[in-house]
């Protein structure tokens, strides 16, 4: 019996300002990456979406990120090893709280857009992050960029590395991501995204821009909500999954009900 | 044996921007109210002055405040209920990961500036704050005003109550604090500022501006940090009621140490 | 002939946040009151509005607010004179510098939310931003709401002022808004604000909650545009003052066009 | 007779926080740079310390910074262009109101901490804040590291450039800066620093690290006031320039004077 997991970025909403349709992807995804306010997300609505999750047995994840809203987390800032480390603390512990509150927990984290970029490859951010980890709560896991070398630094500190595909995403045929300014970055046809991924799953492999299969093991696979047809390539990778037999299920076990 | 603690406002330092001198007062004090970075403190800031509190064996506070970095939380904010419940919550959380990092834990809550006048007397958002301490840790103890509504609504609520006079502001004849706009709101000398608190935990009266003595029960004594001057003030009052065989000794209990 | 402007709340987006059609909208109104970033909108932002409200002759106006991003600018705040009076002014620079290179100006201010809410009837706060307003530029109008203190305070100072009506709120008898807690506050059906806007610019008059007729003089009417449904409510705004023989103006002339 | 202008960075408070001593500095500089909200500054902070250089004559400019209060601009941002260029236009324009509000104008703009730093060689960036003056005010001055790239890129560009070197830093063989990393990079001993500075004045050089001697043709030269010995250094470079017959200049001239 095959298994993965999808995994969603929602609660980046902010104030007045929505963002996604995080009730109909929860209805999707098995893990929701929730904002803690960093790049997106406010207290108020993240404590809403938590709560939304749990009803609906989502696991969830803090998704962290460089404090700079207006920017949304995607530009790369050059934080010192400080106030990188306690800043990944400090908002990990923010949600938290409002994950207990909630009635859930947080049992993973994923970095967000050019703080998640940067430590694919940089090794001493990638190390603050992973010493913020460390330092809070080794069993938290990690969710990392598929064959990156996070993910050997990370597994080597002794985390627990979860590593995601993206569904909407081209490869290359090394199994890494196109780059967005090159062609083939973006899929935008449900369907053909819909059996990349089911292949992934059964098979370990992407067809990549050149044709040839690009090798990927992934754990779990990244859908996106910002938009209806976000929504709807998300629903459609979820149902080709399910119909083909493969078993949606979250990474994080919630202890509470073993 | 008389005992009391000593509390004072910590951590209050913003990026390249310092205010206070942690080290002095954690010399001095038994409690320290720790900024959460609303209306001031970092991430990092805040791990540094929660691992020197830790080493010194000072029990921790989240000074919790609204989102106000500009106005220092010191400006009335009319908060709607879920935002200052959510934002209350996620404020604890943060503070209680950067604790747990430094080797302590956060055992009490004190509001900070404007939400600190406005829920000693206005039920809606007070209800509020104790409703985020009730969600998240019914445990955690609630620091307030002396004499307040709060106090018993907080009480009632079921929260432990720590009730604080301030070491150098002057009492009406019913025990509450002098308005700052009025004659007589602060005390500037050492001395009597000294004097006064010894009779505070020896009697459980201040001299009021009219000069009669206004009952006040107080389980902890505010102090200031934010000049030499306020520092060596705070010494004074610790040194006056160490002399008179007063115990300093936090409200909190460390529970790993029983 | 008859001649009345139409204003709107635009440049609300932030950053990765999109709020509003403002393409659509300055094809509607004649004055636009851009965000100045303290409760939303962000330079680039900015200048893309001022761009297109250029490129149509609508005027810009600068819709300057509490410094709120969170909370919308719509939370009252106690901000101290010194803040609001030199919070204004530097919102106003910012547009008028944004304005010059979009090849428009800043012809008038409008205050936002929580601020407008509040100098409607608060004499300190009012104060404070009409000594903005004079300080850096007498010959600013200032928008204020039909028939508040307001109204009077800001003439009496000697600034231009724009009296302005709500398309889609219900009034009093006495020509004031009906308070949003209460039945009647806010109206829906486009037809019926169409017809009351255009009995407003003939007649002067506008059918309160009870049936009776509330004199309003407005210079101006405000129509939102934060959602399609609000979108073509202002267009039916429009179309039937139009189609009445009401000319569209800006209360503000151009000057260059002189 | 030779001049030369003092530059130094003010307005650097922000709400509670304190920062440098303006009053101080304002008296032995020629030329104020006011932060204008982005890095660091208020409103209210920064309209005190325009009124007080216009009181003194000394002439002001606009500290542009990336958006990063928390850390004081200090750190690499990956800012679009886009928003680049309205993020500068936007400060100099709050600048500009607030200037005039104070009796003064701003007449140049220095770029502040990691854009300062950024745009000295890397030429987008550079070209987007060359781009926001010409595009608002093609007549504002721009400072820039005497002997950088970007010296060369602004002028081309039809900006005026004003060079300045740094009081307080050591100088390599080729006229940069030592890195902050490297030994000798920061000088303490006013003596020698304002002995460095007239010679600097007087023969267009100084002593580089290695003790050769570096050309650096400058028309500024950058002091320090966030410290007490901060601001002793700086008048020991004014009063050696002074005694030695420099006349201390605005490099801006106030039109209005003329």
């Amino acid at each position: 019996m095959q298994q993965i997991d999808l995994n969603s970025d929602l609660g980046e909403s902010f104030g007045a300002w929505k963002m996604g349709d995080d009730a109909a992807m929860l209805d999707i995804v098995t893990s929701a990456n929730v904002a803690c306010g960093f790049h997106a997300g406010d207290p108020a609505g993240g404590l809403d979406t938590l709560r939304a999750a749990a009803q609906r047995g989502v696991r969830v994840g803090a998704h962290v990120a460089y404090p700079d809203l207006a920017g949304f987390g995607r530009r790369a800032m050059d934080v010192a090893s400080a106030d990188l480390r306690a800043g990944v603390i400090y908002q990990i512990g923010a949600l938290q709280a409002l994950a207990r509150v909630a009635g859930t927990e947080v049992c993973y984290v994923k970095p967000h857009g050019a703080l998640y970029n940067t430590i694919a490859h940089d090794e001493r951010q990638a190390t603050d992050v992973i010493e913020a980890l460390r330092l809070l709560d080794a069993d938290l896991a990690l969710v990392v960029l598929a064959g990156s070398p996070l993910a050997a630094w990370a597994r080597s500190a002794g985390l627990r590395v979860v590593a995601e595909a993206f569904a909407d995403r081209g490869y290359t045929p090394q199994g890494t991501l196109v780059s967005r300014r090159a062609p083939g970055a973006v899929l935008h046809d449900a369907g053909v995204v819909a059996a990349r991924m089911l292949r992934l799953v059964q098979e370990g492999v992407v067809e990549a821009v050149d044709g040839s299969l690009a090798r990927v093991a992934a754990d779990s696979i990244c859908v996106h909500g910002d938009s209806p047809d976000a929504v709807a390539m998300a629903r459609a990778v979820r149902d080709t999954l399910s119909a083909a037999g493969v078993v949606l299920r979250p990474f994080c076990v919630d202890e509470r009900m073993l």
